[in-house]
């Protein structure tokens, strides 16, 4: 079979990671604080870098945990403040991972369409006139995952609104947002926020590394605290020795190299993709991403989208299917990552996929025959 | 005031703790496995550190899963084995953390008295007798927390006929096991199963260093695959940096000059403890430990440790009082740790702690003539 590509997972390759940055970064944390970052620590995360966090987000440091990863934080935020039976409003489509964690809580999920700039706020509001009282919206505003898309600044200010008239929280998921190749960066909901109506998650995996697993919460302090002392009983304190790797990494300026060539490399293999995607197949429709790792890609409806991962897989082509981020529908939809592809295997894997495609259109105009 | 002489926390004193040797694991862990390392993974842990474990304990990888420190571990466990209602049987005194998670989880928690030779097994099977279904005995069968006490080999088949009987696991919860400075030492009750009843959790928290969070579960292949799968939905995988770099620090051999190190100062404190004990405090009755961190110390019946426990912070002197490790009772007893204080603080820090107690004896004395 052929070479494998992974359109699938959204990860970074190992080219566009700082190794040797992070060597340095570990060899001078270990002869800056070996006594900080060799003991427990507390739930908090790692002090230095819960100040650096909190300084870069102009907040107080006790609205600021840091944890193994931003999915644990948001296992944390859920188990603070999601019952069983609660009303969550989420992106439609939305990150998998989100949506299960908040089914497995039993969650009542209430998924709203998700358009090019953002959230259908209109569709939001029909819901909340109609009687809705959601606990939480899970909002990813840049670079969405699985869509690519972006919240409008005007859509970030009416969510604000809803939320401080309708008295639910924003969580605000912003793991992408140092990835912008493209336009100008827009204010956090959390820089807008001035009634603690935002709970703001971001992460390094993604202008560190992901094995790294540090990722962040921001909120009010109050919130933070019942959060802190969950942490504790789960795992006493996070990971020390990496969030003090992040902290060096951080002030030492290596951070802001390593976000530069990831948006360089992210700006050129989305343009390949873009590209390779309108001479290829040009039944595909999608949005141009201002950033981020991933791109939605609308098949024409009809389209057996699950039939194309399996022939796609044949060829040894992997993406996810646009129903793995929806409670129902989705079936001519795909999502494709390119942060993990270079520019060849991304031309390459286009070619693949326009073939699988173009197989199943000729099978399915036979049938129709 | 005087300076702080803390026998309050179970953590090691940085200067027992490989720095160097940690900086350099770290090192070749990057030039290593750059890829294994900075990339996400997944929630079994990092593939080789795993598989190290795997091969220490003779057991299959797929029996092994590595995670963010074995509190974690715990918290897992539990989730995969204990519902609310169900009974769990645990030591008393037992680890204060354990107590809480268990409570928390709304299990039916059954206290067993905890003896110089390990947990009173005559006393379980009474329990067992009476009607008792454990889903869960916890165990801490090495230089117990709190009490420092160590299972007899005896107890250790007792136990395994008796979870076979009765159709219980035994969560064989192991963390000091390397850290034995007094005689030989006995099979885990993981190695004696034959019937996989037995999990069994430990960490590299006291060979390594806490701040690296990597603790491990081992057990049946089913179990540890559905731990692995909550694992995934909560954070998507455990911290390959920190696992690379134990990984490196293991095989570098780093690992077992550290254990040295730590048996050695281990050693040191407890002699200089009990020595200090009998000399300053002779009221004190306790077992010498073989191993490990602790030394339960039970006063005189009629002692109120609360107040020693105050008297003692006014000098400075801080423990954890015996009542924390366990449902009621314990207002005699306190734990002492003696893992992160030198010999010189402990001998100085017993001396307040007997002031503090003989002036309260002295009030007692005064109230009662």
């Amino acid at each position: 079979m052929a070479k494998a590509i992974s359109f699938a997972r959204g990860a970074p390759s190992l080219d566009i990671i700082d190794v040797d940055g992070l060597r340095a970064a570990a060899a001078s944390a270990f002869d800056a604080d070996p006594g900080g970052m060799t003991a427990y620590g507390t739930a908090i995360g790692y002090k230095p870098l819960r100040e650096w966090i909190a300084e870069r987000h102009q907040v107080a440091p006790e609205q600021v945990v840091v944890t193994n990863g931003s999915m644990q934080a948001d296992a944390f935020l859920f188990e603070a403040m999601v019952e069983s039976g609660d009303s969550v409003i989420v992106e439609r489509p939305t990150y998998d991972r989100t949506l299960l964690s908040l089914r497995n809580r039993g969650a009542d999920v209430r998924m709203v369409e998700l358009e090019p700039d953002g959230i259908d706020v209109a569709a939001l509001e029909r819901v909340l006139a109609a009687g809705a009282k959601p606990k939480l919206a899970h909002i990813i505003p840049n670079f969405q995952n699985p869509a690519g898309y972006t919240l409008s600044e005007q859509k970030r200010e009416r969510l604000l609104e809803l939320a401080g008239s309708h008295e639910f929280t924003i969580f605000e998921d912003d793991p992408y947002v140092s990835l912008r190749f493209e336009g100008a960066p827009l204010p956090t909901m959390l820089s807008l926020d001035e009634d603690g109506t935002v709970v703001y998650a971001s992460s390094f995996s993604k202008t560190v590394c992901p094995g790294i697993r540090v990722g962040y919460l921001v909120g009010p302090a109050e919130l933070i605290a019942r959060i802190v002392k969950i942490a504790t009983q789960t795992y006493i304190s996070p990971n020390m020795v990496s969030q003090a790797i992040v902290h060096e990494f951080c002030i030492s300026g290596a951070i802001d190299n390593s976000i530069e060539v990831v948006r360089k490399a992210l700006r050129e293999r989305a343009e390949t993709l873009c590209a390779a995607l309108e001479r290829e197949l040009p039944d595909a429709r999608f949005v141009r991403p201002q950033g981020g790792y991933f791109l939605w890609v609308d098949l024409p409806r009809g389209t057996d989208v699950a039939a194309l991962f399996e022939a796609a897989a044949e060829r040894g082509v992997q993406f996810v299917k646009g129903s793995d981020f929806v409670l129902d529908g989705g079936e001519s939809s795909l999502r494709l990552a390119y942060s993990g592809v270079t520019p060849e295997e991304i031309e390459e894997g286009v070619k693949r996929l326009a073939e699988a495609y173009h197989e199943l259109a000729g099978v399915a105009n036979e049938h129709a025959a």
